[in-house]
């Protein structure tokens, strides 16, 4: 193995700014990354790529994640908190650069939809867009807001009301392959990465030994 | 493409409990995962898997998760709380397996660093254990504690004090090659995967069409 790098908070202080946004950004490992869909009153739509969702729990389904104050973060959270609905909808191959496209700060009169070609889907009587590439796509009602002083970002938790998923994606357990579903997954500020599984593993136990899950079928 | 399956939020009440857990589990799409170390005042480590990290800001260089109320969780938090300091350590392909039998619900007399075999290193006056065989280590410091009232999970928020990273995954623009450290993702609540880089985008801006940053050297 490579020698190792150390740093600590003296020296991550001295990093020129981009270089430590770029290291921060990169520490916390592959991250969630999806596109999330919304739209004003007046109906006009807005298509944000975000990467910091998290799990926060099954019963009720809750998924959080966190907004920076500046744009095009800012339009995303507006629409959410004035209409109380958003989409988060799974990048795959085919669709990572327009997903990372839909990071320029675009006027607000464009909508990220028409300036990246990727196209809106309403069903089911959902208020916000789905994306129409994404194989999984997610309804999500707002629920709460959390201020989170430290550094004046903002912690959304949404409650999940609608799932779609490809028939053929979804196992009998309820787990969903991702990767049959060709979700890819982010790391720092914009490298995207496919998938390969190493294992489904079973419920761990003390003194039993770990099964592969695959094998099983 | 496959047909697709859709749940709403009266389909979604009707799971059966444990599929409802992988269903949900498995939809905001690949994560973080990484082992926590910590100890008590007396010395007695903890080490647990966790896999909802997410990045909050680079400065301060800050480092969110999310714990359950539930044993093992409640042990690492526990800890944190009572000590302030903690480690955040990849997993890699040698050491997932290890990884996910730290989540057997251990007596509390058990370290699951001898459970598991993986381990423990001091370095730097750091007071929290590392994983000696994770290539990324990170020694964090407790910040903050937020109460998520909608279901009873805590948000932990900690500044990043300590880096250790492999000289050749660093690169000069900070970006961390996390595919080289062998650094893996997981999905749902038990599945492992390593992963295969797509590219790295430039940035986007209105306009401008991105470029790869890899052809670029």
């Amino acid at each position: 193995m490579s020698n190792k790098i150390y740093f600590n908070t003296a020296s991550i202080d001295k990093l020129e700014k981009q270089l430590r946004v770029h290291l921060i950004n990169s520490l916390g490992g592959f991250k969630s990354v999806a596109l999330v869909g919304t739209s004003d009153n007046q109906g006009k739509t807005n298509l944000g790529i975000f990467s910091s969702f998290f799990h926060i729990g099954a019963n009720p389904p809750l998924i959080g994640m966190i907004f920076r104050p500046s744009p095009p973060e800012r339009d995303t959270m507006r629409n959410i908190l004035n209409t109380r609905f958003y989409t988060v909808n799974h990048i795959n191959e085919s669709t990572y650069k327009q997903a990372h496209q839909t990071s320029a700060r675009y006027d607000k009169e464009i909508s990220e939809f028409d300036a990246t070609g990727l196209k809106a889907e309403y069903k089911n009587n959902f208020f916000a867009p789905f994306v129409t590439e994404s194989a999984i796509q997610l309804g999500i009602e707002f629920k709460e807001k959390i201020d989170i002083s430290i550094n004046n970002t903002i912690l959304i938790i949404g409650e999940i009301i609608q799932i779609y998923i490809p028939e053929n994606c979804l196992h009998k357990d309820g787990f969903v392959d991702l990767e049959k579903a060709n979700t890819i997954t982010c790391s720092g500020l914009d490298s995207y990465h496919k998938t390969v599984q190493l294992d489904r593993l079973s419920y761990a136990k003390p003194d039993k030994k770990i099964t592969s899950l695959l094998k099983i079928d």
